[in-house]
């Protein structure tokens, strides 16, 4: 449909993470919230449901933004060790392989007697990183890079265009077994995995004196191939997240993004600053998220109404057309991401019309937009925008 | 998504055969129905549609049963032979090819004088298979099994690793005409090409001084090849029928079947008896179809109101996820299968949040559920389940 893009108004898509939920004594936390922000601008929009991946199935935060981005999910996998790399903040390109590396502990005969090295602190995984990223920086030409995660956490990134994720994964997932090793599992990854055998090696020899004396790897994968936001949609785009993944994930599709913001109220002022030099903003809200994960019922409510007092400001910013919907639904009373489709909250004057009063489920279920697919999106916020020709003559 | 399933709680699916309807006097069946328990279960859960053919077509029991059984019903096709043999009770096997035969009248110079041989009693058409089974057993290592069904209707079941079923069908669709002989349509298909025309010429022998003094053959069929419900969707699953169909449509995905059930009663009282034993539980529900195919408001009222008895049992049971449909609609004043989305109602403690307070068409419109693909259920129950791990991270 690329060819029928043009020029057009500017597009907010303002993500409530895991803002979908479920009831308790009667009202999910959306209903519970005192939100008359969201709830005035509900009358003024159209509602529907968003499903970020097929029915039944629950998405991670990377399958989840790729939908919500325009890019079918089932056909983009982000693998875990670009989620890793991105969660930590570190920007992966084109040809970067990223790595899930975990601090270890062998014996003299290289049996593993601790997969996690007793869980060391991030502080100490800082500094076995810096003691390694001090040495080791290039590889047979092959660039090196080390990122300390939490705990024995971190992520290894290889830079160069003959590297290949085709590598045997080496950690064997239980105690009292030696690591594998990283064999080429075809042809073209024979270069790769010579190089990862030279720096394990080096590795075992910087860490031989400490307690965490090795390492293990998984999760190898590059970045998705795919178009770019910009070259699918003609969006320039921006991405306002104060997290690392959500950062990483916009980066991933192409947006720019600001690095240094660290809280939702300086996405807003970025938001107030920048959105004019942008076709689309992509803003970020994380805590509804946090809050159905750790299963609080009343601090999910709490951050919603905190979402909802910054509705004017971002009103204020004119966009012509705005979307509020949730990458995924994390109710409280699974403590988890779920299935269940998140509330759409649709405004622009050419949205259509329901009777929907307030952005919970239940009125969700009378919206006009019904319930469209996650990656469907995208497509609706460029049609409200003016931003297609029509199809066919 | 097969990589996503892991163990989790048990699944009832109860299946009310053809239960969406029509309006008489502006209400449906299920609306003028007395049903205090399925209104009462209607309130604690969520609704919606269930579709099991894409819109606007009209499903047979097989792709009806194969979509609310979680497979895409364009995609496994079950043919003519294959449901005859179903529906009359034959067990089926991997390597069968099943036939739907017509005993038919011919005369001297082979010219088909009747296609139904005057459309013979049921008791006559046993008589004839009883007496072609006692004469042929097999042919060149092919087992061949007959089983009479209605008036002229019988099948045959050829088992043997090397039958095929691209064969010319040898019924010509009309009187005046020899029957066709069952050519090969395939180069695989020459050897049960000669088994059949061996057969043939068997039966006329034995058929000599009959009437009914020969078959015509169509519908060749082999059963469909697809993974098992278990390997699909790692269930235990058991199928509580009392029609040969149903039974027999259980036994084609893999379930556990109970061979003797004779009525729905019978069938609560395994499902009482057997619960616990599985993972997922299918009952189904025989004489609402019927009522609706004969055109019975009244009865199909009655039908209704019978199934809504068996609630509270079925409750007892506790599983924790419970989805009653449909496997289509069969509308009184349409007096067969329809096209129209059949009801379904939800019940688990994660199904979601609607104001639905009966189970019927106009309240299913106000359904949180809205409208799903009927091989989409599946994974929606799974997920209530807790059956289902995130998907990607």
């Amino acid at each position: 449909m690329k060819e029928l893009l043009k020029e057009g108004e500017r597009i907010l898509l303002f993500v409530i993470d895991g803002v979908g939920g479920l009831p308790k004594n009667g009202k999910t936390e959306l209903e519970a919230a005192n939100t008359p922000n969201l709830d005035k601008l509900a009358e003024k929009s159209v509602l529907g449901f968003l499903e970020p991946l097929p029915p039944g199935i629950t998405p991670g935060s990377g399958p989840a933004h790729l939908s919500i981005f325009g890019y079918d999910p089932l056909k983009y996998n982000i693998g875990r060790g670009i989620l890793e790399a991105l969660g930590i903040g570190v920007k992966i390109e084109k040809n970067d392989l990223a790595i899930r590396g975990n601090f270890c502990q062998i014996d003299k005969n290289d049996i593993i007697i601790d997969r996690r090295a007793g869980r060391i602190e991030t502080d100490e995984c800082k500094r076995l990183v810096k003691k390694i990223s001090d040495k080791i920086k290039e590889i047979e030409g092959v660039k090196i890079s080390f990122y300390p995660g939490k705990e024995h956490r971190f992520v290894i990134v290889l830079s160069g265009e003959n590297v290949s994720d085709k590598i045997k994964e080496t950690d064997p997932q239980k105690e009292g077994l030696k690591p594998y090793e990283p064999e080429p599992l075809s042809k073209e990854a024979e270069f790769t995995s010579r190089v990862l055998n030279k720096m394990l090696n080096e590795i075992k020899n910087i860490l031989k004196d400490e307690k965490a004396n090795f390492i293990l790897m998984r999760g190898y994968s590059k970045p998705p191939e795919m178009e770019s936001f910009y070259e699918k949609f003609g969006l320039r785009a921006l991405g306002i997240a104060y997290y690392p993944m959500y950062k990483g994930l916009a980066k991933l599709v192409g947006m720019d993004v600001i690095e240094n913001v660290k809280s939702f109220e300086e996405g807003i002022q970025i938001l107030k600053d920048k959105h004019k030099d942008y076709d689309f903003v992509y803003l970020h809200f994380k805590e509804t998220d946090k809050a159905g994960e750790d299963g609080d019922f009343e601090k999910k409510v709490k951050e919603i109404e905190r979402v909802d007092k910054y509705i004017p400001e971002i009103l204020k910013c004119d966009f012509k057309v705005i979307a509020i919907t949730g990458d995924h639904s994390t109710p409280w009373k699974l403590k988890s991401h779920s299935w269940h489709p998140v509330p759409l909250l649709l405004y622009s004057e050419y949205a259509g019309i329901d009777e929907t009063k307030r952005f919970t489920e239940k009125e969700a279920i009378k919206g006009y937009l019904g319930k469209i697919k996650g990656h469907e999106l995208i497509w609706i916020l460029l049609a409200n925008a003016k931003r297609l020709l029509k199809y066919g003559a």
